[in-house]
């Protein structure tokens, strides 16, 4: 009976979301902007309750003994609200990706068709522990006339609600229906996996999280599934690179920040340069506190070091560990990428134009550059302003998800009579 | 046992395919060109053992007792053969999609990131008893540098295989990698089975077919689905409305093939000019074979027809027969198809420029016309040469898919040292 009541409750709210999402398809772009503005300021006004109700949350993960890592992405903090009110206020500025005509074909016998941005109408968010996912996610999809149904982590249970009746709230002041935004706050997985089979109300699911959640996603989505997966990084280094170009960016994309999916995870090294440049990244890699797992060619250079087995290659570490292998020419390091990497982002270090070439032709993954880090890939970086996440995923969207991404288009044919001979 | 090695002859296959779309992306136009020419001559000079092998098809599905309709489109005669041909030559005429460049973006710290279009990599086709599908899938996917694994129908299994090595051993008079085109030839649903779930090595899965077909992809599939569902085409008649062209449409789109997923199956007329138009429509209807059903404002007009129930409405007849609603106005219209409607094509006809708007911006199909028959949602009619099929999905491709729709893009970006601060 419980579970009888769950499914109707998800689906009233699925529902509700399609057909509010008729409504905030039309709504114009000063309308949007001007409920982002008062969403981001009522986020503001209603710091101390938002900071109460989370410490709810802090309070049970601390409690459950979380990691740490879980805990810190947990906590909402004044600077955090400021932040999350700040991208309400960014996606206001950012330009609305609705309404564009994207090509116009004129026909023979006289129709003239257009292909238009439209919003993609429900789209389904389900992510883990961190809270500013749910005002992120609303500002974006608002701003691209999106209805959202957000499902977040049971960790996040009390800060989640919280934050999405402030956003309601200030939602009230607007002419845009409340049913547009929706949270979905049971905590029962039976509640994902009925939102998970409502493909007549629901358009798109975005599933936010680690692999056990991408897979239960997969595994029982009836809804198009855009998959922001994990990110197995490789910075390849070549003969014909720029050594110290190499050290940098090796530095930055495994140590800056090595708990994001855009940190390298595997470096990859030219035989013809592992004995000069092993030695000396090995050493600034291991003061930095990083584990190094080599290859057998690797084991030669930096002695001491781990093994890295077959699993080393298929892992995201996202900690202060790296796998190094020696290759014997670009083409095997290409290969090792396509087999081990996860299509997400790629780099080459090298001088050779012609390398570059083969490189970025060569390689199957969202963003492959030549001498940068791969901690790039990121919608902030690209000038995309905001993100929905980072798409490991061939169709639709690719690499990072902004708002042109949160749209589909349609054909509006104009014509004056025609029929078809 | 058997189970087991169908099992691993599927993932041998799409592991094979998976490798081959490595180097099918690399192909040069002129090659892919090239070999399109050769298959296309190939099915030509091969005539008669295609036609010999279909005969084993078509004997099979007298005994079976199939219907006429299904009969007729798994025959293959001298015409039907040179149209495949023909459909290769074209192909081979188009555009190469792969290699644009659809954005250029610099940044500030100098990065300069391009947005590149590129094959998706491994296309896996499912359908149902078209021969000439084989072919045309094939033609597609190798301009578009995909590799492609083809799962036809059992009853077009002696015609697919007969085909499929025509078009294979014309391959092997290229450089092209004969293991970009694969077929599944076993006829167990377990093959289906076993392939929806290699998403490690096939990167989009479109099915064409009726809707158990179609479901059963949805409920099995790990890969991302591009669904060609079906087509339940409106046409509405506004009081605003030139009757003349109205009649002209709704003829058009009704009776000119009513087999097809972008005919008509209902009729929406606004009270205001039902008296007047009904008549002289149901009466060209029923002359052209048309069975009538209609709601109770239309059985006042066209006495004697039959009761449309709820049930039509959400009803694809691919036949002789029409559902009729009157509506009080355009807004219930377009509420009428996004409930009813499959997000396929609709129409409106009024000469009012304020209703087209509306009607546009309002109803949620992949295509919309004003004036003009829903029976030009195709590929070749929006001048696209070819199609795969046309999306009733919202995700990556919508409406007639092309050879566009058959890529996707990376972001390729140049750096000379950046790293992240």
């Amino acid at each position: 009976m419980a579970k009888q009541s769950l499914e109707k409750n998800i689906i009233k709210i699925a529902k509700a979301a399609k057909e509010a999402s008729y409504k905030v398809s039309l709504i114009s772009t000063s309308m949007k902007n001007d409920a982002l503005r008062k969403m981001a300021a009522a986020l503001v006004a209603r710091k101390a309750y938002l900071i109460k109700e989370n410490k709810k949350d802090l309070d049970a993960a601390v409690r459950k003994n979380y990691a740490k890592a879980l805990i810190d992405r947990l906590t909402l903090n004044e600077k955090r609200i400021e932040e999350m009110a700040a991208c309400l206020l960014d996606t206001a500025k950012l330009n609305d990706p609705v309404g564009k005509v994207l090509r116009t074909i004129k026909r023979p016998n006289g129709l003239v068709i257009k292909k238009v941005s439209v919003p993609i109408g429900v789209v389904g968010i389900i992510y883990e522990s961190r809270p500013n996912v749910t005002s992120d996610c609303v500002g974006l999809c608002l701003k691209s006339g999106n209805a959202v149904i957000l499902k977040g982590g049971k960790e996040a249970i009390y800060s989640n609600k919280a934050i999405f009746s402030v956003l309601r709230d200030a939602l009230k002041q607007t002419k845009i229906p409340l049913d547009s935004i929706q949270l979905v706050s049971s905590i029962d997985r039976q509640a994902v996996t009925t939102l998970l089979k409502q493909d007549r109300l629901v358009d798109v699911i975005v599933p936010r999280g680690g692999e056990g959640l991408i897979n239960f996603v997969v595994e029982n989505s009836r809804i198009p599934v855009i998959k922001h997966a994990k990110g197995i990084c490789h910075t390849y280094v070549s003969d014909k690179g720029n050594l110290e170009k190499a050290l940098d960016i090796c530095m930055n994309a495994k140590v800056q920040r090595p708990g994001v999916c855009n940190a390298m995870e595997t470096m990859l090294v030219h035989r013809g340069i592992a004995k000069k440049f092993l030695p000396v990244i090995g050493c600034e890699l291991q003061s930095a506190g990083v584990e190094l797992r080599g290859d057998a060619q690797t084991r030669k250079i930096l002695k001491g070091i781990k093994s890295a087995t077959e699993k080393d290659w298929d892992t995201e570490y996202l900690d202060l560990i790296l796998s190094i292998k020696v290759v014997n020419n670009l083409r095997e390091a290409i290969d090792h990428i396509n087999h081990h990497g996860s299509n997400h982002s790629d780099t080459i270090v090298t001088e050779s134009r012609k390398e570059v070439d083969q490189f970025f032709r060569s390689v199957d993954s969202a963003c492959l550059y030549a001498n940068a880090s791969t901690r790039f890939t990121d919608g902030y970086m690209f000038g995309f302003g905001a993100e929905v996440g980072i798409s490991t995923d061939k169709l639709h969207a690719r690499g990072p998800m902004g708002l042109e991404e949160l749209t589909t288009y349609k054909y509006i044919v104009q014509g004056t009579g025609q029929i078809r001979k």
